[in-house]
């Protein structure tokens, strides 16, 4: 083993600079960041393979900062490795610096946005999986706080890493036994975890976590280990660890020092060779044999439905995804044991090497997807929509991670029938929709569903598209275009009273009323809003400039608050236009469809009373 | 022990019905139910004790079902148990009846809705932890699906449940193999599953779960376990159990039988006597010893701050909340590790007994509030609003099951600094005002915050509450009068041009840039909308009304789409008025308040110009 003495003083140099900028930026988490500073040390002066002028290298070693607040140790790591000159850490938490106060993509060397607890290891699984499939040769590393494993996706994670033999995924815990407001569940009980950890799969191994030895010949193990396990180093750490006065003391959580309390503990620290570096290894560029991969086969061509043939929007969604795959190896799909509901199992059969099944547990699945991500692959996320708001933390972790992920949600609305409201995807357009720059559609049909899935790809950033349980008829011919932003007026007359904007399953219901209101010389125009974010605001504006009444009604089978009728409302906001919003008001239960499409007030009938009302 | 013959013969009637009754639905999971059939009847006819006439009564034994799937068991138990004739359960799933797809209040016996699965377990733990708090006799039972036990949430409730030392806690763990599109992760390898609860600090059994001895031996054990743990029945099962041709079978997740099958597997049941009845037994009403009940002391009375005093509303919740309690037993407070900075940690200095230290692990918290509800009590969930993002399907299932439960979210808005994106709630009001019924404030000062929190108590439901982490000037007397559905007139003149609605830590601004805008002779009306939902509509109508313009600017520190200014923008639909958003349009970054203010576009210099813009 190398000089211990260097390795002390590298790792004095990490502690310095996370002290110096977090009393700089008079905020941080210093002691969360010393407490790791000695195992993080060893595994970057003497593991880590890392082309420092090319972050984004297939071939580099991972490095996941699962405890986010502990960014300070981040930088101050790439920093001692040589990226930039220690001094640009002064800049920590300032406007406008790349060292934010959790890790954002600002900093390119993060693999991940943290800060929102127990999401890494999911990252780092993601990352591992990838590696696996492809035959990538790097490591990834997953650095964990003792309080977040008290978060259920790490264990989600746990679960994948052990079930997919991840044995090039290393999970570092940090048990230094102060949570934010008090001790965490198990102080420093390690042997919890070291159980915990064994019992799910893993490889274990406990550690003093500042003995240099003893986290030499950990890591040392970790990285030899190819027994088809993860590896846990569970390392047994002091808060604050080297300062004298903060070092295993309550009360110094989210606290920097103040100048006087630094000047003390850089006396204690002594003098440090700010010149010092970290030994990065060079990655290796040989990809592993690799025998999965050669599994695909390609899709059959999706061909589009003929008009009137009766076919749900989700069925597709699988066949014309595999296809677009044949072409496009970035194209991944995961979903969460619901592929024969969803339909991406007809993506398993032709990719199976590109597929990820994540089981029951969506948080792990939706930051595995950011992990692929940031390996410049497009995955497509799939399960139903209702259960998207199990990870509504990890999609919106993704977007601050400019994660580029396409959503694909199943069984929305009321319409979904018998299985009752705990299945009815009735609030995804506002979690989705409200993300920034995010996209949101709503096909009603078959051929505009299959239409979309190549704008979601082409798309960068966060996309979703509703998928519907029922069967309803191609409106579309395969000639149709179908665009982001777009829209499609389905019936109009030179005589329209208003406009009726619907969007999936109550396009057929406005189409209906339309046949119904017509008996009686009430002609409305329908616009199908298949895209909702953006919406059409052209051809809506248009739409009610061009009726009798400046009314429109929006009808939708998801929650009154932040659905299809909000973006309309918003859009034409300045227009003076009267909005009516038909949507979902309350908790639906078991039932037909029709009959629960009845009772929210979003059927043909309710659509006929509410035309007829406005155009009195 | 009773006669084998006896439970076995009431087994099968419980396999009867589930049988007879999805196939009259034409849909749900009856295999499901089978493999947890002969489970449940022994815990039903030997050791489950239930005033079958009284379901809300506290001293009422517990039965979860976290697999919501396997409904139609639940609803076979309780037929048996006697609560309504068998028959009714041909109403399975239709319109109007009590029997839906998955549990819900319709049911009275259910203690939670369930069908989100990994949800149970919290549920259970919740009502655990109350009975050991208040002394209450009452044993709970869990019954879990095997797939759902990959989702996070059911080790976040395993940890909470060993921690608490829960040994009135018993998960049943119905291992049947199969999940809904293939295998589970571990599928009949029952000592995973032991290995994991074992580890997790449960005191574990594993059975033959169709072995009526093993069964009964194993409840036996487990209901008179006082040693500190909780417990866990491993339980091997088949699914489809009992009927030849889907027992153990694939592709018969959530599959009924057709009439002729029904026929068939009624054949190999053979003759059962429908009029067989469990043995409930009968509650004990005897309180336990309660050492920790009288822990509690008086809170101190809360002193309004006097105006202009900064004080952050973050800061004045738990004092507030502690007062309230004094006088009311079921105020309960759960937290997530963040009680300094939530300052629910005013709440548990003086009410320990009903405080809930829920550590990192936002989903089962919420589950757990969920049980607290179910119990009658008024919990107070507090941690970061971006946080609750994380528990957001459980938010969701709360409000499927009709809990009444109050979240106090902190930390909102870019308007945070320092910390960061992943610490911004800016989701918050589109997920909480997206839930039916909810009720959704935002006060700017700590006077209003504080009188706020009597009406979240008085509210039956959901209710949030966003509170800002920087101090804000006391602007209310406390003579002020603060309504659900309120709002207040902070500025107005004669001859304002137009209306500015603000809320949170944007009134401050707006009243900034008020000031400013007066020296140019430009009057603008302020309304703080500390009331998001329901929103103000008649002051607003009438602002409208009186000033110049028929503008309106709605600013808000959260994103665009879903907050305060789409609920503006609703409720003033049919009012012709123009209104101008401002609100977050990206993902912030750290910076000071005031930097990210302006950054984000939403501080007073912005809104000036916005005004100047508008009143062209």
């Amino acid at each position: 083993m190398q000089n211990l003495q260097e390795l002390s003083e590298k790792a004095k140099l990490v502690r310095k600079w996370c002290l110096i900028s977090t009393t700089e930026a008079a905020s941080g988490h210093p002691t969360s960041c010393l407490s790791a500073a000695d195992v993080t040390t060893v595994l970057f002066d003497k593991y880590f393979s890392y082309d420092i002028k090319d972050p984004h290298s297939l071939f580099n070693d991972r490095f996941v900062l699962s405890k986010g607040h502990a960014s300070p140790l981040l930088y101050s790591l790439f920093g001692v490795a040589g990226a930039y000159p220690l001094e640009e850490l002064k800049t920590l938490r300032k406007f406008g610096s790349r060292f934010e106060g959790h890790p954002t993509p600002k900093f390119v060397f993060s693999e991940a946005a943290t800060g929102s607890l127990g999401q890494g290891l999911s990252v780092g699984a993601g990352l591992a999986v990838v590696g696996k499939r492809e035959g990538l040769p790097y490591k990834t590393y997953v650095l964990c706080g003792d309080g977040e494993l008290a978060e259920g996706q790490v264990w989600e994670a746990a679960n994948f890493a052990s079930h997919f033999q991840l044995d090039n995924l290393i999970a570092i815990l940090d048990i230094n036994r102060l949570g934010q407001s008090q001790p965490t569940m198990f102080g420093h009980d390690v042997q919890k975890y070291v159980d915990r950890f064994t019992s799910f799969g893993f490889e274990v191994l406990s550690i003093d976590g500042h003995n240099l030895t003893e986290i030499d010949e950990a890591l040392d193990r970790a990285t030899k280990n190819n027994n088809g396990k993860p590896f846990a180093i569970v390392a047994k750490t002091m808060k604050g660890k080297g300062i004298s006065f903060i070092e295993n003391k309550d009360s110094w959580h989210g606290k920097p020092l103040n100048k006087q309390e630094l000047e003390k503990a850089l006396a204690e620290l002594g003098d440090i060779n700010d010149g010092l570096q970290f030994n990065l290894k060079e990655p290796s560029k040989q990809k592993q044999n690799n025998s999965s991969a050669s599994q695909s086969q390609k899709a059959a061509k999706f061909e589009a439905p003929a008009m009137g043939k009766e076919i749900a929007t989700r069925e597709i969604f699988g066949k014309v995804l595999a296809e677009l795959a044949n072409d496009n190896d970035a194209i991944y799909a995961v979903d969460a044991d619901v592929m024969n509901s969803t339909f991406s199992e007809d993506f398993l059969k032709a990719h199976p090497n590109r597929f990820i099944e994540g089981y029951i547990a969506e948080q792990n699945m939706v930051s595995v997807a950011a992990a692929l991500s940031r390996l410049q692959k497009i995955p497509f996320v799939a399960t139903f929509a209702a259960f998207f708001t199990r990870a509504a933390d990890q999609v919106r972790m993704a977007r601050v991670g400019e994660a580029n992920i396409k959503f694909v949600g199943s069984h929305v609305g009321v319409a979904i029938g018998e299985d009752g409201p705990s299945q009815m995807g009735l609030e995804d357009i506002a979690m989705f929709g409200c993300i920034p720059d995010s996209v949101v559609f709503q096909p009603c049909d078959a051929v505009s569903a299959a239409k979309l899935i190549p704008h979601m790809i082409t798309h960068t950033g966060i996309s979703y598209m509703r998928t519907l349980r029922s069967k309803t008829p191609v409106i579309y011919d395969n000639s149709e275009e179908i665009s982001i932003g777009g829209s499609k007026i389905l019936r109009q007359s030179a005589d329209d009273v208003l406009t009726i904007a619907a969007s999936g399953v109550t396009v057929a219901e406005a189409l209906k009323a339309a046949d119904e209101l017509e008996k009686e010389n009430i002609n409305v125009r329908i616009v199908d809003c298949y895209s909702i974010k953006p919406i059409d605001k052209n051809t809506l504006s248009k739409c009610v400039q061009e009726t009798k009444k400046k009314i429109l009604i929006t009808v939708e089978d998801h929650f009154e608050h932040g659905g299809l009728g909000d973006f309309v409302i918003a859009a034409l906001s300045d227009t003076g236009t009267k909005i009516i919003k038909m949507a979902v008001t309350k908790i639906s239960q078991s039932g037909t469809k029709d009959e629960l499409l009845s009772d929210a007030g979003i059927d043909a009938s309710h659509i006929i009373a509410a035309v007829k009302e406005a155009a009195k």
